[in-house]
């Protein structure tokens, strides 16, 4: 069932330009506050520092005392809720809000989040980072019993196993729900009494509590805090849940211990570099990623260049490590605009230039490396060396600052289908020689782990969710068994 | 809560311009069609036809024997539906559509109908046009029992009932669900097998079943199967479910038989003159209420007024009658556009004129009747008559086609509150003075019923739906007792 | 050279709705007000009341005594200047406007009236409602000589020659320039210092003389008055220039003297039948034609029907004067939308239905007239009889309130080319045969004449601009020899 | 005279984000092709990659040998021209665009280049970079001669001046009207004949000829030739006029000889780093400034952080030089969207936040030297030291990549007035103070002409445009003495 609204597309403007579908897309990112005067504006704001997150959509709803009010757009923050109308309409002392690339369900309004229902208690919001792995399977029962579903979203299926609880509270009935889902979550949610946050079993999103003036927030990512000038409590812990009210913070376990196990994508490519996630700086790790490669496969080159943006950590930590000139041999075109539609052969041709240009002066004649920080279908990586031999470049080696991706993701990356990555269909050589590049290599899953300061991957507890790296999926994968793992919305079938 | 969505507010032309909410507003218009290969393009030239019947938002939703297509739009169906590309996303040959003035719920992208949900049989969609008098305590035990309710609309009411049947088919689960409802309603909806159709006990709204190349059609009224060049078959009779498939029709009636009582209001106001409501051209009936009038109320004139446009059939109808020149004395002025706000005070003080002019040379130096269908605040009146008289006119009298609005109304007309009904708060003269008149006179309901052929008013069995003048309401007001008559969102609220 | 801007079409509401051009398209109104601290607000009601005469785009500007300010928007009134941050930032207490519906330059923004030049002595605004009849020659001439155009439009031309005038006052200059001009004019001009209006030789455009507490108006037509409740002080004079300053209005004469020869289809289409052009109620003369017609071409018939909304004063006089009823045959759906492209083969052919519908009920079965203002194309005529015949009338006879169109104008009226006038190319039989109707007749001109009051048609003088009529063009046609009449752009023009 | 239009405010996404106008601004670039079939896409392109010259407007004009097609859009050149529609409509095998910064003149759609204007011998486009110092001055002669001016823009003189121009070749009225001009420029121009490019006798602005497939082309700087696959020619030099035709590319010289005075912002700020203006490398130019940087003022510390994006080539070149590391110590937020108006004070207080964040990971307990490009008003710089601080940076020194700035530009470079430059008002101890760095030193003017290659400044005849730094203004300022500089718009002036 398709929907159409007066809506315009999003571009991506932090990473690699996305001419052939040759990036991983984050999903989303969630803010909330409670009890603060200026709640919309601190949510707008918190919003704004998670954008990179997802550029799609953003929502927010807030709550008066009394009432509830909801804003959903769209397109980014800084386009939709930057009028004073807005935030004024969001009236209320406390507020949740969403930013968005969509994963599962088309980018429509009403897919949007946060989503609202009304409850037997009363009012309900929650937003929701991450993908369920039972997600079909759930909404097909609820839907066997009865249930009417109008959103293509995971969080639907969140509030309707909420909705039917028999318990009491609502706080019972919220861990109720979440007891039910499998896969990776990062929840914030709003009732007229509480926020909640929740993070899975295994902590694979990242949550973080803070502090401004006295009152709690969480976010997804600590630039969020520093975005508000809010200080760092802690991050929430896989499998806890957090109730903030007028009395404090409750934390709550609804879950049998277990170790956490963030996912390793969030240091490798989503989160933003001035982030501390799960206790390491996000800039630091892709140093020394980048050191790392250094280190394991080092090659005699004149400069270092890296692949902007996501590129340019990992390549200052190769270039200190290997003590090569750090040169911007690539420069990028921000002004790319919403919608570069390729409006003539000509011009798709010269896709590729739209976003990035060669700097000739600083690699005509010299043997160079590029640096990127992953390899998804290669597709961009082939023009990019095309480019630089074009402009000069004697040599052109290129390094990728994390291991062959050889298995997508269902936790919340949109990865390809698994034929469409690169490295699960060919060998190191065979990716070479696609991409044109004079050597290739990746850092190793355990240089990965290296860098990140354990001592080496734990085959029989791995501390980290890699399996885009190792086919080592962290949680039971049940909606593979009932659905294509892409066909994730029962709105388009009827029998 | 409140949702804001990239939208314009459209205008009511066909009617007096309501500067001062001082007017009816029709709620709904209803189409489907089954088994036509152009059935998106039929919908929609039926939902412009129905135009008249709600001005704020089309929805459509198509069925193509395996998916279902929505697209849902504010504005008008000649500006949203009018595009090629917005018919071929509607692929299928079965449709349902509906154009909306909304009486419940605001008007944002999700309470846009046909409301579609994913049944445990498949998809379904509904549209409706009524209102229930117990939908806020069905929504309220619906959301007790755990169901999520995410538009303000009595339709997702009706979706959750069906969902909510534990009867094996789908057609028992649709009786299950209409049973359960108070209130008018004409409904259509649509599933993978079948196009269904259904009226309230007392037929309160219309609904018709024509044909076209010999596919069966369902309509709100028969303009739109004048407009499509479809045959008109019958009316669907009051307490009446159908049930279109490939086996042709199919008449289910799951209530207790009962005499019908149509609204009144389709034949004053809201039915398309050129339409044949239960057997009665609206055009000739009120052509008749105003040859009733002229004969209840005759009064010494030179010319017969109409108030455009709603007045002017029965200002034929009166000027036929008493023998009087028929004179176009009221300009209207069409290119109102969607939304002249008026930016400065000067431009209020002239408000009524933006849409009416005084034709100075037809009522100079003359005694006038003004003709118009019926009263509700007067505030326009008051205008249109200093209009007249600073125009030239010696003498204006004014008749009203309709009997005095003393009762508000429940059943999906938009009325203002009593207090602001000018026939709840003033007797004849007081009115009369407030308009400015020389006389005031109102159809009598004895006239208005012999206007319809009937012998009269029959206190024990009215015929006719016709609370807002006698206060005889024709079904319990459930909701009442549980919250204001106004106030029918539980979404905006919280405890 | 083609411009694009976001911008929308606009749609005629009044008339007949225009799926084939088969109409005459009015061209523009004017309006201007001197002194008034509610200027801006003024002249928006008083363009509001204009808009019959232009729908595609308005524009305003106003001066504050130091600065000019300008809006110029595509769209109507209503939609574009009824906002009250537009009306603050047209500053000043005079104010020139103009309603547009382009007949010659295309409907971009810069062609958008009124127009503003900074000359030697100040800034000048100008806005036109007419037609040179020598505009190409000018303008060719003028680029000769080293002048630069940037719009399409005559008005351009009318200020290069003010501009190039070596006289020392302003308005010596304002009289160089009109003498230069050939064709139908009357403009409305605004400096620092004055408004002036002006009426070509013939007064073949209209133009009135109001007043508002005590500060002076010029306005196409008297409809502009009565709306902000001003009085008609007098007509503008055929060849008279005023000039209204802080010491009233001055008159002054540029041309030699010569009779009124004012454009009759003021009186048949054009005016809005409130209005009274040059004496005459528009009303009162269209109510007259109708007369003039029964009379000339009696017909047994039992119902007159208008063809809405132009053929209602025609119908009403006709009625009247046979005695025989006067009924809504015709139902009009003022909701079309701005834009109701027909996306299918099917709703093509239903195309006239989507603006006029049958009214079954008061045709079937009988014998009735049709009275339309007059016959451009005739196919919408077509359309029209055919639709009657389907909706049962026993005979379909169809009357014209106007002679036969056999000449195309260049006065500002856009009629099609003369192949496509029907009466320019079929003889009477032809015309009701192709038609479809059982008969057919129009207005002779000496009737046309005759119900103006005048005594007949003076062929060595004649009364009244009458062209399409008779082939009697009033004025030399100067660009006929430089090029085609419907080139008027040179903008596209390269050698 | 203001002018309104649907449109948004554009966001130059490259530079610093301009919370408080602290920034300098460029003002365009211009691009050309003569005779290829590709040409609009081919124009689009080149315009994309001169968009950091310009994101306000961007307009294109073609020739397809019989008419001129124009397109003029507000927005960035992806948003606007990347529809195949836009592209077809622009036919023919000659192009010429422009992208703009406002300087002069409001950004309506009329002052959006190239202008276009049919003169005596045939249409005619040009579109400008740079500023008259003597535009003023001449407009006021021209409309004293009749002419009318209807942009703001330094190019409507030129076209006025062309078309009075009484010689018989086009180039020759060409070239009269460049000899009359004073100031800065680089012209594209294209008539049915022929493509010219033009740049001022100092070649203060750049311009560059370039060759694709066999054919011609114009571009302000190298790396659009760059985007398209192009090659470079040579730059048009100084008081060159160029000729493009089917005949090749003739050069004339309607100057007398004197020395090139490029300017030096292309190298400091504007240029795009892989572009080679008059010869040098502009990311090596800035690199050298950072190593002269280096050793004209060196600290002890322990990172070096670029204030990002400006200032990062210069803190490569600073880092190599000065042997320390480099580090993203600030993260730019590429998501602030249009138009981030901040809703409330709590935002409007973290206003610098928007855009940049502190990478704490990278500063914290740190000696730090920020890098940046130049030093208008300061108000970001204290922001950014300020955000330094509060991450933990023990020391911040501050040094820029260029000379203190105390002169405003008049040559096409937004500059703020005199009184708002912090280096016309503060000596350095001053400024150090208010920035509040614990050093601030810039560039010295030796130095940069050092870094560039020059032995040094030569006083009698310096090889730059600098006045900038210097007060040393290379051409008369005409404008000066009859209007306030700023006020360079005749169109709001009345008397």
């Amino acid at each position: 069932m398709s929907e159409t609204y007066a809506s315009y597309p999003p571009v991506g403007a932090d990473h690699d330009f996305d001419l052939d579908g040759d990036t991983l897309r984050e999903e989303c990112g969630v803010f909330g506050i409670f009890g603060h005067p200026d709640a919309a504006a601190i949510t707008t704001l918190g919003l704004h520092a998670l954008q990179h997150r997802g550029q799609e959509a953003v929502g927010m709803v807030s709550f008066d005392g009394k009432r509830f009010h909801a804003e959903r757009k769209l397109g980014l923050v800084g386009d939709s809720f930057s009028d004073r109308a807005v935030i004024e309409r969001l009236e209320g002392a406390s507020a949740i809000g969403h930013v968005r690339y969509s994963t599962t369900g088309e980018t429509v309004i009403r897919n949007v989040q946060p989503l609202f229902a009304e409850l037997d208690g009363g009012g309900f919001a929650v937003a929701h980072n991450g993908n369920l792995t039972n997600g079909i399977t759930l909404r097909r029962q609820l839907i066997k019993d009865g249930a009417i579903c109008q959103s293509t979203t995971d969080t639907e299926v969140i509030l309707h196993l909420l909705a039917r609880s028999r318990k009491p509270r609502l706080i019972e009935r919220f861990l109720d729900a979440v007891r039910a889902l499998e896969g990776a979550y990062a929840l914030v949610a709003l009732s007229n009494k509480k926020l909640i946050g929740a993070r899975d079993p295994l902590g694979i999103r990242p949550l973080v509590l803070g502090e401004l003036d006295g009152k709690y927030i969480l976010a997804s990512e600590t630039c969020a805090l520093d975005m508000i000038g809010a200080r760092f409590v802690r991050d929430i812990e896989n499998g806890e849940v957090v109730v903030i009210s007028e009395d404090g913070v409750e934390s709550l376990r609804p879950f049998p211990p277990c170790p956490a196990r963030p996912c390793v994508f969030e240091y490798i490519y989503f989160a933003r570099p001035d982030s501390i996630v799960n206790g390491r700086s996000v800039y630091e790790a892709r140093k020394a990623f980048g050191a790392q490669l250094a280190i394991e496969n080092p090659v005699d080159i004149d400069v270092v260049v890296p692949v902007p943006d996501s590129g340019v950590p990992a390549a200052i930590g190769y270039a200190q490590k290997a003590g090569v000139p750090y040169e911007l041999g690539i420069i990028r075109n921000h002004y790319v605009g919403r919608t570069f539609i390729q409006p003539t052969q000509a011009i798709r041709e010269l896709g590729v230039r739209l976003k990035h240009s060669a700097n000739r002066a600083a690699i005509a004649g010299k043997r160079i490396v590029l640096i990127d920080d992953s390899l998804v279908r290669g597709t961009t990586s082939v023009k990019i060396v095309r480019m630089m031999r074009e402009a000069g470049a004697k040599e052109v080696h290129f390094r990728l600052a994390s291991p062959p991706i050889t298995h997508p993701d269902f936790y919340g990356i949109d990865t390809p289908e698994r034929d469409n990555l690169l490295a699960a269909t060919h060998d190191l050589e065979a990716m070479r020689a696609y991409i044109g590049a004079d050597s290739l290599a990746f850092l190793s899953v355990e240089g990965l782990y290296h860098a990140l300061g354990f001592p080496g991957r734990d085959p029989h507890a791995p501390q980290l969710t890699d399996h885009c790296f190792t086919g080592d999926y962290p949680t039971p994968l049940s909606d593979l068994e009932v659905a294509s793992p892409r066909k994730l919305s029962l709105l388009a079938e009827a029998d």
